[in-house]
């Protein structure tokens, strides 16, 4: 299968810097530091996309050396489990697809603010989905293999990149 | 980007029954009519995935025809109005990438009995992650453009493929 890249992310995150597990939430609508910029052919696919509060984005993670392994130790559990990388979030697997779910701040021309997005500035984007409440929102969704670490609450603030004492 | 199928989709639908516009929820779950069928090789990728209660699955969309054109008309909506392809769930976009999300109902082998999955039988699928509580649960989400639409609480029934009166 191929595809090709509808656009660019740009975050304030680089290889020097790191990036969070997951995006981190935040309320501070003002913020433009995250962008999902299409490339100009695309501007009118995103028509009414600004009625929605949520979005899907599916990129390429173009960063993380592919590896062979089918298991892993996600980083923020600290080593404390390993687990198949179908039931991990990693950004090291067989089709380096990733997802994330992000708010939709504001719509200018080609360019889509978001909240935080967890990627490398430069990523490139593959496709974006409206994130729709019923059809997305599943209440009754579970931690998995998350609600046996010890320090459950404490990782759980971790993976939302939640700002906490240690 | 190229990427390589991790497995193959199995469904009762066909391009002669058609398929459902989104996910049907059902509570049934011994029904094994919707599977995901990982090649062997990606069997160890699996494990502990049978923790989750919810799967996102992204696949190649491989049975439409593509388009050049930006703007789509859900059929579910009977022709009601016009969005942005970015704004629709719509298979036909630029990079046919399918992403459902779908509960587990067991793990055997290589195989992932799900409920059922709005695509066509034999579909090709990209990657499967977990769908995780709060991180992927987004209560303040919005209908979008959907609100605005005269027979809305209708309509919402039929992307859910719940069974409903005419």
């Amino acid at each position: 299968m191929q595809y090709q890249a509808i656009g660019t992310i740009h975050t304030p995150y680089t290889e020097a810097t790191g990036s969070p597990y997951q995006p981190v939430e935040t309320e501070e609508r003002t913020d433009r530091s995250f962008c999902i910029e299409l490339d100009e052919l695309y501007i009118d696919g995103l028509e009414r996309l600004d009625s929605f509060d949520y979005l899907y984005v599916l990129y390429h993670i173009d960063r993380v050396k592919p590896s062979r392994c089918l298991r892993v130790t996600p980083s923020w559990t600290g080593g404390k489990i390993t687990v198949g990388v179908f039931a991990s979030r990693s950004p090291i697997r067989p089709n380096p697809i990733g997802l994330s779910v992000v708010r939709i701040f504001s719509i200018e021309a080609n360019r889509v603010y978001t909240s935080p997005l967890d990627v490398f500035d430069g990523t490139p984007v593959l496709d974006i989905k409206p994130y729709i409440k019923d059809l997305d929102t599943k209440n009754e969704a579970n931690y998995g293999w998350i609600d046996e670490l010890p320090d459950r609450d404490h990782l759980i603030l971790h993976i939302k990149g939640i700002p906490h004492g240690y």
